[in-house]
């Protein structure tokens, strides 16, 4: 990745009711790769669930903010899926690396 | 939280060997928590560990990175416990939340 970039931090309890919500997550980040200026995604979930996804520009970010599939996932999202929620859009000031294992 | 403030995005894969790994990532949180200038912590583990800790400032960051008890962690960590980590230090430009849960 080439600085300067963009994370969305998006951090979300689920609800009860999770119907359908692994098969639409795993579209949703299918489709997310296929945005112009996508540049990765980090997600892990205990009961508290992390997804950062990495953007070139803040463009980038607001054009899969109103994918069409995208405003369908999140309706659902909001009606169903989660109980809470919250999206952080961040600019990625600096970084450190270990091992470039994924890189 | 009010802004601005800064997000430290902690990307890891673990080693085979994490012994002391879990207490000693206990206790680091419960000294970030005491740090000046620290504002909230979210981490999820499924084989990707994520941990978003957030920050009213860099000096804030920079005073936790050289912190001594976590100096120590940090050294293990390289050494023992984790076999890839990435860090990242970002600016949280803005934010929007479904539920207040936690705030």
């Amino acid at each position: 990745m080439s600085k300067p970039y963009y994370a969305v931090i998006f951090t979300s309890l689920l609800s009860e009711n999770t119907d359908g919500y692994s098969a639409l997550a795993e579209t949703m980040e299918t489709l997310a790769k296929q945005q112009p200026g996508f540049l990765g995604i980090e997600s892990a979930r205990e009961k508290l669930g992390i997804t950062v996804s990495y953007w070139e520009s803040i463009d980038a970010i607001k054009n899969w903010k109103i994918n069409v599939d995208h405003l369908a996932a999140q309706k659902s999202g909001k009606e169903q899926w989660y109980s809470w929620y919250k999206v952080r859009i961040c600019k990625v000031e600096r970084e450190y690396k270990f091992k470039e294992l994924f890189e």
